[in-house]
């Protein structure tokens, strides 16, 4: 047995390389690729995707991971770990036949080009066949994949593995009960935070600057990773110890390009803290986009949109931008950062409006796989549930159904990770401040590395070991994931900022 | 046939796309990425390496390239010579054993470990074994590969396909006779050029904006290519459309980092000005280490340390470095920048000088291949060289035989490929100037598109169609490759500078 698992490892050492190589092709395309780089660059990123899958789904890896199942190693093993995940990626990689996964690529690749012009010219029309195929192509895989209860399951498992449709729907629905009347309430109250003071003049090497103290503070590891900018801030690893996270700088606000270096810091601490002994193993990274969100939201908006952050960051701050900050205090800019109010674009969203902008998605995904909804049709189902939700409806397509990318690169099912997210970061950190009841007056401090070295024990170093079900029944002791957490704090913190 | 052509394109194809890769990694390696990666990025490119390798000498390319053998395509069509290219790569790659290819993998890895702990002591008796090692492996490759004449060629084939070391003896034979000479007759008067004034504070990002104007001025496109910053300047492409550079500025000293740009972007300017129809293909790219060292030298010494090249950029270097610059007349500053004078270093030599550190090289790697010379005794036996051809005995090793990179990766028969393309630039610049005799009043009007067309045409756009002396006979018509040219251009040229 020892045998036939070195062999494995070697097998899937080589997959693991050929995938971080897509991985660094990947990142360089979006940091510092110059133009003419792109026909060619997609090339190599589809070779090295093709050599890579058919390594993978070799008939030798499915004799070896059969073989070796019945060794009984303990389940919490690395090894029974290895073999279970491996199994479950090998079953999928195996079912999606390999005309199809050609016809994905092609599709998603082009989809995203006329997604493109389409969200450009605000014109859904020119979006609409593709987006069509997409959905079709989208419930091919599904069937491919195969699912019990219903179809999206099968779906959502790809980014979320063993999460059920129904246990979204359930927290969800949680979620929505208490979210939808909150947000009308603070509505009426919308002067009580004003951020016009975050509408100003900022120079952008300052704010990068400013940037990289709390990003080190939380515990990033410079020497393990660095941060660059792109147009879309986003975190990708070629190791544990190369993980490489970007921000972009907006010269006229001042904390969009902060918050997302904390988003990216949280997603890389999670990546640069898996056990060593993982390294470059298919154990290795984040074990679903819910758990990793769980990091990212944790330090962007639990830790970084907290009073006891800025007590210690803000006076920090006033020093680096003087002029713009001299007349505004703690608490007003407090409330600035915090400030709720209805609006079109997800990205841009704050916290609590975030998870209407995802149910909306979610319930539309839906109904367009279960073919309930056309896709000609599809704008004026998003522009109603807006109108439902959040009190607006959208001027044009991109500020309304056109302005994700998500769909147009194929990817369905994978939205209701983010406010799993905003969920479990709030499930896993009420258990950290039973631990270490002082946090907060650490944060107000300077101090922020006592919740890595406790996420890293209870989370980061397990790698993809244990799922977000799994480690919620470790790490807490619930049963299941669980919105009480997340709705108890959102309700305390603003509450308090809106006086409701 | 075409099918059959159709079926070795797409292999070669993946091959490519693997190759480019592992030229991405290897770029970020050196350009960007945290000390932290090093290790996972070694395995990364060892994996593509042998995967590339392995799809490469595939049995199946053999048979495709003997049926293609005999197809009749013209000798100068592009069919005929990625055949007959794509021959030369496959049998070299087949020749060496599998076992061999891992030996020299890690035995070059860690030489280069090795070496780099051995200069930075200074000490020769640390790096002594592992060199013998890598000379034995060297002579293992040799005997592989096979050669008719001496073992030599076989190494020198690698770099400078088809060139023979007694082709190459009697080039740098002739360049001795009167090199040697002339360097001994300007020691005698080096007080004609003082080079204090390139001795100051010259701030960095200055540095690089001036550098930028003279890039972009010779034709250097960035929209298919970028310049970053890197210890060892270098160039490296991953596309015809994607071609990146690297220099180092260093703030006490101005013109190092212009120079290592402007060599860069000659090495570029051959990359990028492929036919399009090659992009991607076996043909892609120089066609050997000297031909792509006559660009680069062309535009660094030819044109970058020219009379002219001055007249025009010299007032702009002025207002970049007014301080710095003011008393100084271009005169003054043609014969600093020109300056030459016996030192140890290689890459940091004038242009006359270096080659006499060709020279040495090139012969104490051949002693040592024939087993004329122990590697116990090389310091011994260097430092003797460069006192006869130099008039300096080295301090200490790393001022001598350890400076150079090129043996601790295993590379000989690298070096004279470096003095073959100061050779080789001016033989086809002699041929430019009788197509465009006013190159150099164009030069001194600021006007750099010239030889970028007229390179294009005449070589760059073949790729690796045609060797290096097959060039030589088309773009000159001269039979072969011809030193004249080479010391036509320096004596006229230091002879003014030094009144000799």
């Amino acid at each position: 047995m020892e045998e036939k698992l070195a062999i494995l490892n070697a097998k899937l050492k080589e997959i693991k390389n050929l995938q971080a190589a897509e991985s660094v092709l990947g990142w360089d395309q979006q940091v510092f690729m110059p133009p003419g780089g792109a026909v060619a660059r997609a090339e190599q990123l589809s070779t090295l995707s093709k050599v890579a899958h058919e390594l993978f789904i070799a008939d030798e890896i499915g004799v070896l991971l059969s073989d070796l199942a019945g060794a009984g190693f303990p389940y919490d093993s690395d090894e029974a770990s290895l073999i279970r995940v491996v199994r479950r990626d090998y079953d999928k990689a195996r079912k999606l036949p390999t005309a199809l996964v050609a016809e994905l690529s092609r599709t998603f690749s082009l989809g995203q080009q006329i997604w493109t012009q389409a969200r450009a010219n605000k014109d859904f029309a020119h979006f609409q066949d593709i987006l069509a195929k997409i959905v079709d192509l989208n419930i091919q895989v599904a069937e491919a994949y195969g699912y019990e209860d219903c179809l999206y399951d099968a779906l959502l498992d790809q980014f979320e593995p063993g999460m059920k449709t129904a246990e979204v729907n359930r927290v969800f629905g949680e979620l929505k009960v208490e979210l939808v009347p909150l947000v009308q309430a603070i509505v009426e109250r919308v002067g009580r935070a004003d951020d016009s003071v975050l509408k100003q003049d900022f120079d952008e090497t300052a704010q990068w600057d400013f940037g990289m103290m709390p990003l080190k503070a939380i515990g990033f590891d410079l020497e393990r990773g660095r941060q660059d900018k792109s147009v879309h801030p986003f975190t990708i690893n070629f190791s544990i110890n190369d993980v490489r996270i970007t921000t972009r700088v907006s010269r006229d606000t001042f904390p969009s390009a902060l918050f997302s270096t904390l988003h990216e810091g949280g997603h890389a601490l999670y990546e640069q803290n898996g056990d060593p002994s993982l390294e470059g193993s298919f154990l290795a990274g984040g074990t679903s986009l819910g758990v990793h969100e769980s990091q990212s939201r944790l330090w962007e908006n639990v830790v970084g949109r907290s009073r006891e952050f800025w007590q210690f960051y803000y006076p920090q701050l006033q020093e680096f931008f003087p002029t713009q900050l001299q007349d505004t205090s703690l608490n007003q800019f407090y409330r600035a950062i915090n400030r709720v109010e209805p609006s079109f674009i997800r990205v841009e969203a704050d916290e609590v409006t975030y998870n209407l902008h995802i149910f909306l998605r979610f319930e539309l995904e839906q109904d367009l796989l279960e073919q309930r909804l056309k896709v000609a049709d599809l704008p004026e189902a998003w522009n109603a549930k807006m109108q439902a939700s959040l009190g607006l409806t959208p001027p044009d397509d991109a500020l309304g159904v056109l302005q994700d990318i998500h769909w147009s690169g194929g990817m369905m099912g994978y939205f209701p990770t983010y406010t799993l997210g905003n969920v479990l970061s709030l499930q896993f950190y009420q258990q950290t401040l039973q631990d270490v009841p002082d946090l907060p007056e650490q944060f107000s401090r300077g101090e922020f590395g006592a919740p890595l070295a406790w996420f890293k024990d209870k989370i980061h170093r397990h790698g993809r070991k244990f799922t977000a079900n799994e480690l919620v029944r470790r790490v807490t002791g619930a049963a299941r994931i669980e919105a009480q957490p997340y709705l108890a704090y959102i309700k305390r913190k603003y509450t308090e900022i809106y006086g409701l």
